[in-house]
């Protein structure tokens, strides 16, 4: 099994997702970089646009029309929210599984789409065919999917800190409260104020107040986990740094329970997850800067009585590209952590 | 009045506070800048130690024992916590007011402070003389006081972002929960792991969990406050920055109100402070990065039906070496903003 | 004369210069902030562009039209090159003097303009009447000018690391080499990818080999002091802070000198500038952040029989906006230093 | 022989050279990490001081002293400069290679080493031994090793940046200028005042001026392969990131020579050299953060007559523990890639 290739194609090469996907597939032992589309950039090496990639992947890029006639096993749409759909569409009877990085099917459905991005959905059958692509709570349903939705960068460490929790019912629904902070890159990389140098530089402040799209993605997941109705506060901030997410979020124990049996619940949990690091201390960014990992700290405060959990991702990699390669290995039947073990970089 | 000029002294010259004191003090038009001391670079120039200071400030330091030669109007203590009530209790009866920069006199009683600092308290008389040094908060206290016991940094973002609510009684008393984060010149100047560049930057983490010991300077103060007892859960966090801090708070109504009317409250509530800010958008510590200003943003999220409210400062002026110069001027009955005016320095 | 009060406009009100001409002016004791203009954003209140300003400059921004009808004493032109040479032109008759932050009346010429920026120049004639704004240099063509030319970042802090060396004639005309490294500010406000947070943070590179507009700039200006064809290779670097100039030069003496007698004629040259500071060790930009400081450090390598310099300023003070209420304090014969002694801000 | 296992040691586990060391030979397909070694955490599992690597590398640490009894076939001496020594010293006639990467070994002699490193040498017969380990000058020398004095930082980016003019003898002797820029890693893992976070951030200034001891590493290397006496003009930066090296290195032509043939001479020059890539545009540090590259862009300034060529390292990497295995799998005559061609990480 694992001499097979897999040929790929990222679709969508001009973006941060594109080229992390890039850094981890271009040392995949199971797969071949057939192509890489853009369709600004057509005929240009990848490595114009990410010179970072100079002599290792100067693969000229293409346009996506072309993807039929590559005899691909799988496609990665690194593409902006809205995008993406379109593509899934038109190739929906096509032989290749696909990974979808953007936000379009990572909802329950059309209805829940259209109330939190604010616009109609163009292929609302997609939401059947699609799987939640997060690893640790779906991995039978991805392994026999063609169309995996990644999820979101603050979900998949929100979800991931409080699963546990809401799979074994020992919390209050109405009392989590995720305080979030993440790297600028999940702003992307188009220019703009948000991500202007001087007003990210020595800087913190917090947005989407009341209304960021991923409170309702990290709702549904939870809610379907625990089998009741989960409210989430989920507020979202900006850190000065380019990459990681940090999750502290906070929620009211239902009943009478310890800071061990707590821990317990999450080592037992994740037993079987290969990038799941429950910790011991404090837990930080740079621990799983670009690398697959989610490290997990869990407490309890008896003082107040309130379980306090810290999660930490690199927002592109178990965040985005690594998952999507995750979610690819289990769809192609590859090990788990095939591609993915590298270790995180620090300082 | 205005004409007056204060003899000053800042015991305690080579740390961050001592230096941002001189940086306002140079420029206040009441205040001549009488010795500074330092034990362990007595002799030296000031701007030796910061050199930033050079042609500006050259005074040589001397040792704290000849302060009682100087006539001095008024001494800023910028020292660390448990050496600064040594030289309070020897100067207990001297002619000069005292602003204390350390945690020494913040707390009700020398039993709270054992109980959360570790360590017994040398002068447990002081407590009855120190005024806790929030303006907003005590301002006809401080205006009679001899020594002003100068709030930490996390409480003073925290205080003032709760105050409001807290004082008219319209939150439960155990919602309360306050995400802080912190730039790393608030672990001071000394070299040690925690404020290794390498460590720091590009890094994000959480510390003190359950147990740092600003959380009952934050509960003595609210429930003082409201008249009754308030729990509060306080996490701070380690920005990769320099200065500032950004508290979010979160709070549960303890019955119906509209986010018109939680803004009321602030702008009523703050009516006569010069140094607060009610903001209409959301804040950004660079926003007040070098100046006195207090900026606060409070909302209501009516899908949760919880309150949110976001405060930032520049910890080492609003909560420190700014706000204890606010405490001189009150003290000395001098104008409130004089020579705390300054903007903020953006970008 | 220390009474009165000048009234001034700033022409560009968005950008970086705007607001830090805005910072210092608003506390300059012979200053009133009569007007700001803005074309893109007429009627918003000045804090709206800078929210720092809250509360303290909350004036409503107006067209540059209205500009005769204020009585005003001095106009900051804060306008990108190109723009400026056109308000210049329009007002040239007016009764206000003139600082124009812009590159438009730099240089000698308008031949030697169009040579190195590419373009024609709109008012040849405007060439005579500026003066280049460089104090150090011509303070006393200033004080009698009405339309002073504001020099570059980078060639303030070039020209004052080699202007006693040039001015004395003991290094070699072709030996210059000026290396600097300047923070992002200096590319501007508005965003692009140079400014884009992640190609700036953890990263550092050179740009405009070889061609840089400062470098004649410079090189005219030590020519014109030097009285000599001298050559300058000067090459700028882009560092990932928001401020901040170090220019590190070199140079081969003529004839045979010591490092103290090169010590010696910085401290001669710039006996009688306030703004000068020749170090006996290293300077750092952060010692003159927010300032209008320029930290010079000149020594001989004998081993190599090679002068270094290394200067730092602060790009948006010293480097612009401090540097043209320099120019205003001398052409309205107000004390030097007034309104401009604010100390660094470090850290 | 891809399919042996070396087995290897790391002696000194607590620095960053001994974490990248980790971080590449955890992954290299012909590595088994045997043992790392650190006298202070002996029986700690290597993942506590480096908590990135939990779940990944958690050997315990061993004490050095039982290195004889492992079967090693290769050492990694990543020890502070006059540690090393001692230990090279004691090991001399051991059956493991070893790659030393502090600076004790670098130098021609003893007489060098204690004229810039101002102490002696307790181990003066190992010059004799080692060779130095920058494999783009010594691929053959380093091939017969046992001892390879892997290259300083600051050398390896500066010689690699000059190495094809001198060879080429197209410069003159005493024209070469390096103006040198480094992350803080450079400086250690050791907290001090150089790595405060709040002296490096918003920061940057020179150090070392005259007399840092790279520069007789840099003149000895060229001096060698131009067989003429080179003085180089060496000073180095701090940039306040945490990895990277740029080197701006500017020479004067001995003669007439156009763009084109210098750009000729560096592409003939490292034709067959895996890890140098020889640029069309500026190179930034972000390009080669992680990995093992070295981007070199040489141009000509017709104008000033100069070359300037502009270098970037990762310093951990290329500077130090990249270097280190490119040395390894040259003495174990292994592929020169094999496991270090992974990507840069950007942003």
């Amino acid at each position: 099994m694992s001499d097979k290739k897999l040929k790929v194609a990222i679709v969508g090469a001009s973006g941060y997702t594109g080229s992390e996907l890039a850094r981890f597939l271009i040392h995949h032992p199971n797969v071949e970089i057939k192509m890489i589309t853009s369709e600004s950039h057509t005929g240009k090496p990848f490595s114009d646009l990410h010179p970072q990639f100079l002599k290792q992947l100067d693969l000229p890029l293409t346009s996506a029309d072309s993807i039929a006639n590559e005899g691909l096993d799988v496609v990665f749409l690194a593409l902006p929210h809205g995008v993406s759909m379109k593509f899934v569409q038109q190739w929906k009877d096509k032989d290749f599984m696909m990974v979808d990085l953007s936000g379009d099917f990572r909802l329950s459905s059309p209805v829940v789409y259209t109330k939190w991005y604010e616009k109609d959905h163009s292929f609302p059958e997609g939401f059947k065919k699609a799987v939640y692509g997060l690893p640790e709570l779906h991995k039978e349903a991805i392994k026999g999917c063609r169309l995996a939705a990644n999820p979101g960068c603050y979900p998949t460490a929100s979800i991931l800190a409080l699963a546990p929790l809401v799979k074994n019912n020992v919390i209050l629904h109405d009392s989590i409260i995720i305080d979030a902070k993440s790297g600028i890159t999940g702003a992307g990389i188009k220019p703009s104020n948000t991500s202007h140098f001087s007003n990210v530089n020595e800087n913190f402040q917090a947005y989407g107040l009341k209304r960021h799209r991923h409170t309702i993605e990290i709702e549904e997941q939870l809610n379907s986990l625990g089998g009741m109705e989960i409210t989430v506060q989920f507020t979202p901030h900006l850190l000065p740094v380019d990459r990681g997410i940090l999750a502290t979020a906070y929620a009211t124990p239902s009943s009478s329970i310890s800071e061990e049996e707590v821990q317990e619940l999450y080592k037992t949990f994740y037993a079987n997850d290969p990038f799941i690091r429950i910790k011991e201390s404090l837990p930080s960014i740079k621990d799983v800067r670009g690398s697959n990992f989610c490290d997990i700290y869990p407490v309890l405060d008896e003082r107040t009585n309130r379980i306090i959990v810290i999660s930490v991702i690199d927002n592109l990699v178990k965040g985005a590209a690594g998952q999507a390669i995750h979610n690819m290995n289990l769809m192609a039947e590859l090990p788990e952590t095939s591609g993915l073990l590298f270790n995180p970089i620090k300082p």
